[in-house]
């Protein structure tokens, strides 16, 4: 006879504009799925309490809340080791928030939380084209640039739980000044706003007609988009920043010594035009005895349902990533 | 009643001059120590003969051979996935060299090799300033600049066993040529070579008198010495040194948060003159959230030791260690 067992998980992505919950079973089909305005609360508290109800009426309609196992979470400066959110520059709740602690008592079941970049890379290992790699890295392309280190089949989180900011690894000396404060990092150039920041200098620098220009805004898409219609310029905005891209990615590859290379977030959305150059320079510049050796690929999964199911990927290995319990 | 049980391991360093076996119990305490040169054997065969004989003649000397658990070997271009030596550059033989395979089956025990850059981490790890920490980096500055990372505990080998290259680290774009074929890496300024280079240029570009000017040969630590004196010229060699492999260690420490980069190897014999500018240029760099929290520090083992150590220690967690068996 065959006694019951407690079959899904929840997974909450908490992104800045919006949460989304999921239902998750333990192959990563996702059997309902709902979201709301992260913004709508503006204290933690009332946060939790409604994300709890919408949990409980959520899976009280899709089977019964006594088949959830457990609940793994993703947020914006997350803390793993200790289940808070520490200072969220861009979440409506500041200062130490016991995100875990706070959810676990109001559901009476096992909740772990996870840093955003951390359970990224968690679901695609999972569930995406990270399967069975031991050791890779994944780099997010957005309005910053995030990554992190999977070491020997797990995250690696670092002493304080800030690895993976390659981000902020210089790549130019006295370069471009960054948000940081510092100069030459490697978002300056690569992110959204570097991005558009060198389309600008080559605008601003040559008379050369260029689709470009007549762009009601100039943004990432807008260039990609110019690029396709076989702008000289635009492609060479792209060119520039996949040269950028490929060194940095290169001195991280020859430290690491990664499987593959997977790129995610808004910006890879450039594909040949951005992964071409990157992928010639990233050849280039990694040290010999693993050039040729390392994949670049580009995620398998959408950037929405990749942090569901690595939130789920977290509350199913809830024993080995949970240790504020 | 007690039980008889096998108290000690055999450490073996082979490092390009000699090898190093001892007699180590799980405290790191050293019962027997001997060597003899690396290079005394053209064939890998006869070696590995000699090196059993002499493991056989120190262990029934020294308590009897029934006492060792198992051994633990460290050496150039180990790979501890297959127990081989692969295509060493440095040492007199040949191709893939089985070694863990060929001495186990002479020995009659379990036998676990490591490199030797993972080895001295695990020595470090387990008997010297790192013990208790799980994130770290050592970095061995001498000929050529080798490092190894720690992350959750555990060496980080990589997906091909290639990890902590940041020896060839571009750290000047389009800068000093490099051994290695590429322009700007690390190692064509702070290893041994590099540093040579650094004071000749200085000698050459300058007509100011220098200590440095009557060293009959002018070495890393002919120029420490200089600095000892108080020579200008001498101190602003290990400060320019140190400018670099702080940017360098900066970029790596932002990537992998560690709780401390331990420096080894002869170059960091050069103590202040080296490290006090590398630490400032370090926190000039580091990414900002782990500025101030990680710890620069020297290796408490004599560069002898560790390797031996390691190897020993290698040999004490031979289920974890060796898969090749």
């Amino acid at each position: 006879m065959q006694q019951e067992i407690k079959s899904r998980v929840v997974g909450v992505d908490i992104s800045i504009k919006r949460t989304t919950y999921a239902i998750v079973d333990v192959r990563g089909n996702i059997h309902a799925s709902d979201h709301f305005p992260t913004t709508d609360y503006t204290t933690a508290n009332d946060f939790i309490t409604a994300l709890s109800e919408k949990i409980i009426t959520m899976t009280e309609a899709n089977g019964g809340y006594e088949q959830i196992r457990s609940i793994g979470v993703s947020s914006p400066s997350a803390n793993f080791l200790t289940g808070c959110i520490e200072n969220a520059a861009n979440l409506p709740w500041k200062g130490i928030i016991p995100l875990g602690a706070m959810l676990r008592d109001r559901m009476g079941i096992a909740v772990a939380v996870g840093n955003d970049a951390h359970v990224s890379a968690l679901g695609e290992y999972s569930y995406g084209c990270a399967h069975g790699m031991n050791n890779f890295i994944i780099v997010s392309l957005g309005h910053g640039i995030g990554s992190c280190i999977f070491s020997n089949g797990k995250v690696h989180f670092g002493a304080d739980g800030f690895a993976g900011e390659i981000g902020h690894a210089c790549v130019e000396h006295n370069g471009r000044e960054c948000g940081c404060g510092r100069y030459g990092c490697l978002e300056a150039y690569c992110a959204e706003k570097g991005i558009i920041k060198t389309a600008q200098e080559m605008l601003e620098q040559s008379d050369e007609p260029s689709l470009m220009r007549s762009l009601d805004r100039i943004s990432p898409k807008g260039i990609a988009e110019c690029c396709e219609q076989g702008d000289k310029m635009a492609i060479e905005v792209y060119r520039k920043t996949g040269e950028i891209l490929g060194l940095a990615v290169a001195n991280y590859a020859s430290i690491l010594d990664p499987e593959a290379v997977i790129f995610t977030g808004g910006i890879s959305n450039a594909g040949k035009w951005l992964f071409d150059p990157a992928y010639e320079s990233f050849e280039a510049h990694v040290f010999h005895n693993i050039r040729g050796n390392v994949k670049f690929l580009r995620s398998t999964i959408s950037d929405r349902e990749r942090d569901v199911l690595g939130a789920s990927a977290l509350a199913w290995g809830i024993k080995e990533y949970s240790l504020f319990k």
